[in-house]
């Protein structure tokens, strides 16, 4: 994500913010790069598909929770690179399905043609299946503690499932076309998406040192996570309104196009608008007591509600 | 598995062996019946069609390796559950992936439409890629030791990525109507059947007392998947070609039908059958040093060899 716009009045990220998300990003990239299998190596297409669906795009805003949360508890930096990936892996993975014909049929993602047009639809599929596959090795490899990589692993698997991101993805599946209430939107949104951005900031907290995660701690960053991971969707969903194709890298106004209910078709732009400063103003309140540690977690708050993209 | 034929003349399951795999697919089946989650609870039809991907049918060959290699580290049996679980899960979600269209297109497995027939492709890609989360996650709400945890989902993520099924399965698309040469069919299928079966072995013997998992024997029972996963996959050939699409419960001829090479095309029948023999004594040579606590990897070597179905 570059520097923040005002879509939402009244809140702004600090700009020396920039620089940090920059080299995240970048030093998220590196190792990705380092990291996902070569396409040297057979099986080569399969393995390109996987860098491609991964690699060069997104905003990266699960890495950047992974990280900002490994503040919280000092965590070491390769550990976090393993927690990121893993995340990006899962969510890359999903986008990959989703965009198959069986499922949104989407030809652009990233501002790129879509995995199964660059490569094949069953490539894609598989490419998707190894990326969610690889998400639990690369956590599996690392070198912290088994009681730490057991955590971690149990955060993705329970925000990947059917009570997290596949689950949501199905109810997102079965409201189609038609009228649904607030409430069951937001349980929607809050399984389909919500899931593994809270699973990306616990992670982050997983991944450092056991001590500093206090009950009280990670309890405050269970309800950060709560309510950024709804305040992401929310924005998503005003930004599929008020953004360009161009600026979002995918077809922009498409849920409308799929008749599919959002925060503006159920709640309206405005009180759309009002709820991502509510969720906003919940995080902080939740991490307020962290102190330093967590300066970079509230200041993605900031920058999640204001993105452009 | 019923009771075994003698497809292959001169080897022969005893018919003890009938009564304890009898019981444990009847265990595996209840414990899946119970951590499966219910199709009374959102998402219904997420759940239901995971039911219908896992439940009621299969050889059940995984779990039956889980189980009998438990017996060489005297395991837990609540444990050994939670690991043919998740192995059979991985396996499960691959068949229904497989058969969508933009795979296999199969419309019959183990006697039933296949996912995506009785439900819809969205549905089915969607059970796929939950059950794969499920399996880590019914590991990682297991009892063991974080260390054991850790290792099996260590041991499950690779064998479902792509240096085992997943990349099995790439090169498995990218032979499809050419010749290939005797190794680089067998390095596919210890890819895409092997790896997995390897992983049932290793995990039950990974569920039980780590002191008796000695290197030695964790190699010994490294050679014994090895050869089992691959003899699985030389008889499943096999099958392909004499068996009855009655028996198979699955489209017979199909891999002829679709110009893929197997074990039969390309080395023939009695080639085929001849190695299949060879891998069964590789088996249990690896074995024969474990005693009595190996017994019934002993008699699923024979099983898996003789089996009709």
């Amino acid at each position: 994500m570059s520097a923040a716009s005002a879509l939402v009045p009244g809140v702004q990220a600090p700009e020396s913010l920039d620089v940090w998300v920059r080299e995240a990003g970048e030093r998220f990239e590196r190792a990705a790069g380092e990291m996902l299998p070569t396409p040297d190596r057979e099986p080569k297409r399969l393995h390109a598909a996987m860098r491609y669906a991964v690699l060069g795009g997104g905003k990266r805003v699960r890495p950047l929770l992974v990280y900002a949360a490994g503040e919280v508890t000092a965590a070491d930096a390769e550990a976090l690179d393993r927690a990121a990936l893993a995340v990006e892996y899962v969510h890359a993975y999903s986008l990959v399905h989703d965009d198959l014909p069986c499922m949104d049929n989407d030809v652009l993602r990233r501002g790129k043609p879509t995995v199964h047009v660059a490569f094949d639809e069953a490539t894609a599929m598989l490419a998707g299946d190894a990326l969610q596959a690889e998400a639990f090795a690369v956590i599996a490899d690392g070198a912290l503690p088994a009681s730490q990589t057991a955590s971690l692993m149990r955060e993705l698997a329970h925000a990947a499932g059917t009570q997290g991101m596949c689950g949501g993805q199905a109810i997102d599946l079965s409201v189609v076309g038609r009228q649904i209430a607030p409430a069951e939107l937001e349980r929607m949104h809050r399984m389909k998406t919500g899931a593994l951005l809270k699973a990306a900031v616990l992670m982050g907290a997983l991944s450092g040192q056991s001590a500093l995660l206090t009950e009280c701690t990670r309890e405050a960053l269970t309800h950060y996570g709560d309510a950024m991971g709804l305040a992401f969707q929310v924005v998503d969903d005003i930004l599929d309104v008020e953004g360009s194709t161009a600026d979002l890298g995918k077809t922009a106004g498409k849920d409308a196009a799929q008749s599919k209910p959002t925060y503006v078709s159920v709640l309206g732009l405005d009180a759309a608008r009002a709820l991502s400063l509510r969720l906003r103003a919940q995080a902080l309140e939740a991490v307020a007591g962290l102190g330093p540690r967590a300066a970079r977690l509230r200041e993605l708050a900031d920058l999640i509600v204001c993105r452009n993209h």
